[in-house]
């Protein structure tokens, strides 16, 4: 038997080949099948299971500098994934190892194996679940709702895209830390029903129905202490002024805006952050992983004792990776979109 | 002599008539004058000097509920002011105290001693100081580059309003309180001077002679940390786009906005806030009243050591009030605008 650390490999993968104007259009991507090396001294080769698709990854398609440097033209884009090692020259990582690391949009992933980190297995649960709420999207909405906005005891809480990967975490999330009203916004009412049902929501507001600011204002008469923002646009402005005396609001998202060809105008009420004494704070998690090993206790914790629901909405196959990535964009997701890669 | 608190005075008052439409109007406000009791036990009679008029005063003349009760109409206004006891049945408060106190928009004021609050007069000084760099106006700029901001040594400070009566502060204050560069917004090239002549500015930014957002570029290379925001609009929209990764924004005016007939858009680029990591607080004094003891202390050391220049544009006559506070909303003033009702 031949040793797989020597022999190259195939891995499919998705580049980058234009900067999308607006809505990304297939051309803008292109599928190759690269042939990976053999495996150099300290190095793994993983198979992948699942990708993950985000809505940040909009940001990186684009020219200029954000938080993260754009994806470079005419090379395979990167992302949250999960997968096993299948060859190894790493004694840390040995064959089999179920590991998460950000070298997704592809099927197998090769490099040093302090990109890869091992991730607890658990039974009746596939390893996306490591993408989801144990992963970066439950760290995302932890994150937010303690770090960035300080939930309080009692607080009424207000969060949009709350069907989606963040969203339905960030639910469940408040609830089990103590806020007092959750409410939360998705479009259509088979959500609604998912946030009220499996996602701790005590309302949910349908936007695709009406004024999220009237549905808002009946919804929470009482006023929002909290707000965790995934949407921008007309949620925050409904937001903004639905909010109480000293309400903190995490902006963790606004995705009303990411394909937009024109910037998108911001709240015409700008004047409640003052008259209320508002805090609006942004974030992204790199400057936050210091509260991972936090987070990752409690949740894992939560996770066991089935405290937390995770729902995925799974694509299979790379070659349909780009269709997830849209219609995760267009909300055609419930809970974590995750992209079937293998395994 | 008859005893000045068993007589009758008469007061000319300052009411407002109907609520504005954009631009105050002077049909909107009526004078009147009035004729005063005797004072009742526990009263004193204030010959007033000087009143205040204020941006956040316009908000007061809409209806609807904000964080201060709109005005009433056909009843005389409120604002800060200050002036001299000149009839008294308070041991606390005898005739001749200097008092600053919230019975403005009129020359004689009465009421319970409570409501007036002896100042120390400053030699060679006006007792509209206390309206000015000693007292709310000083305060807004403490509070704001302090508690809302957290200001920090070697912070790049930008200002918008900078030659008005907050911001003219707010650049000294910062510059004392170990900001590395100071940047200030106003209008013409003579306010400019003003701002790095006496204002501790290190470069001034002329809105009328460009867009912001580029002039900010040029005068912050290596971008901004803490933003003092007085007037909201273009000017928050270049300040985003220009703050550094953690920047901090204390939200005190958005004076574009105040006589604005449709609601003003916010920025376009609020997704700032969330790749920068920005922080925006909003904030009205009737919050932070409990730091003017500690503001107090250090401004009067720093006013009688000569760090801090105060200058005010005095309006004479109270029948020339409306006039004032129109010219202040439209920037005609440098620093602090008052009116000058009486001594």
């Amino acid at each position: 038997m031949t040793d797989a650390t020597s022999t190259t490999a195939r891995s499919t993968q998705v580049q980058l080949v234009r900067r999308p104007q607006g809505w990304p259009d297939d051309a803008d991507f292109r599928t190759v099948e690269v042939e990976l090396p053999p495996l150099g001294d300290g190095e793994v080769r993983v198979a992948n299971e699942f990708m993950s698709v985000d809505p940040y990854m909009r940001g990186r398609m684009n020219e200029g500098k954000s938080y993260i440097p754009p994806f470079a033209l005419g090379e395979t884009m990167t992302g949250g994934a999960v997968g096993r090692v299948v060859a190894s020259r790493s004694d840390g990582l040995p064959v089999g190892t179920a590991v998460r690391h950000d070298l997704g949009w592809r099927d197998v992933a090769q490099g040093t194996a302090s990109r890869f980190r091992p991730v607890q297995e658990v039974p009746g649960t596939s390893l996306s679940v490591h993408l989801g709420v144990l992963g970066m999207t439950g760290l995302t909405a932890f994150v937010g709702l303690t770090a960035i906005a300080g939930i309080e005891e009692g607080d009424t809480v207000f969060v949009s895209g709350a069907a989606g990967a963040v969203g339905s975490t960030a639910g469940q999330l408040a609830r089990l830390l103590g806020a007092g009203r959750v409410i939360g916004s998705a479009g259509g009412p088979e959500k609604g029903r998912l946030l009220t049902e499996r996602y701790g929501y005590d309302a949910a507001i349908d936007y695709k129905a009406g004024p999220v600011a009237e549905q808002l204002a009946q919804a929470a008469p009482d006023g929002v202490d909290l707000y965790f923002d995934n949407v921008g646009g007309d949620h925050l402005e409904a937001a903004l002024g639905a909010m109480n005396r000293g309400g903190r609001a995490a902006l963790c998202g606004a995705i009303v805006g990411y394909n937009a060809e024109e910037p998108v105008p911001g709240p015409r009420n700008m004047f409640r952050i003052i008259t209320q004494g508002l805090t609006l704070k942004g974030f992204t998690l790199g400057d936050w992983a210091h509260l991972s090993g936090e987070f990752g206790e409690k949740m894992a914790t939560w996770f066991a004792e089935g405290r937390i629901n995770h729902d995925e909405t799974v694509v299979d196959g790379i070659e349909n990776a780009v269709d997830a990535f849209r219609s995760m964009m267009r909300g055609g997701n419930v809970g974590k979109m995750v992209v079937r890669v293998g395994g």
